[in-house]
């Protein structure tokens, strides 16, 4: 399937910290590190642990910028 | 300031398209490239335009992840 | 009130997980089962619980799209 | 490719608006109608149009409820 | 209907602009001015005009903090 | 630095609750009181408690309206 959404980082769990309802990943990409926050649910239908490769994906409309 | 937002890349603008009320932007990051959709006013208020440094930022909440 | 939340689809609640700050409702729906996660204080305001009616609301910009 | 994205609606595209940067596409579900703002190029690298089968793809975070 | 939605701010319409698929809505509030980018459909679906009292509505998730 | 965000109202943050991977942050306004849900990372890193000064950040697409 294609996805219409736009923004999509390939890149590494390196760290999960899950609560009552939701979890929160962290992914080493290219250049950096990503944080994303999604359910518990989630967190644990993906299997997602260290190690794990993942594709962020980032809707535009979720994309500021700052500028100097 | 410090911003909550945990997700910040920094790029470069490679376009930007607007309409009547917002603006796709185009930024080259190291790794890829992503697109932001803010409004008009925002694009004319940073001055974007093919070039410009930004930094581009995603609260955490809006980043979700594709696992094989 | 009218809502410019173009999406609104009406349901049951049949499962809610709360941890510290969030909370994850589980809804049925004609055609199938959505989650909102939500905050605790929210899921408490609401009453919400197993059996509660709702309408999932969801902004226009919030929903992305999959092709084949 | 499993998506942590919780909420999937699977639908036929009825309508496609768009404008210099967005693009607003409905799209008819089993019990009613969604409408998704997605970004001018998504529409056409998806090549969206009436009759295009699609899967709406909902965060958990992006979902607010009403209840009575 | 109450809304989970926690954050609710009371203003007036004082400008609306439109473009093919969004429209872009400046609301003076107690203290300031709010940006709301919404579907055109919404905007014409709700009559909004300088002038129209409306409500903002803004879901927790999608508030972040900046701080000294 | 410059930023897209539009919507940027200043208050004093007067609660905060964790939980596993989340926090929710209650913050004075002028003429009201918002809660912002951020990572649980976020609130330690901003040093977040009762009576940090700070502006809550809000992207115009994630502003909806409600309108008599």
């Amino acid at each position: 399937m294609s996805l219409s959404i736009r923004n999509q980082i390939a890149g590494t769990v390196t760290d999960v910290a899950t609560g009552g309802a939701m979890g929160s990943v962290k992914v080493s990409v290219e250049g950096g590190e990503l944080t994303a926050a999604i359910t518990k649910d989630a967190v644990e239908a993906l299997g997602l642990a260290s190690g794990t490769s993942v594709v962020a994906l980032i809707k535009s409309t979720e994309i500021s910028l700052a500028a100097a």
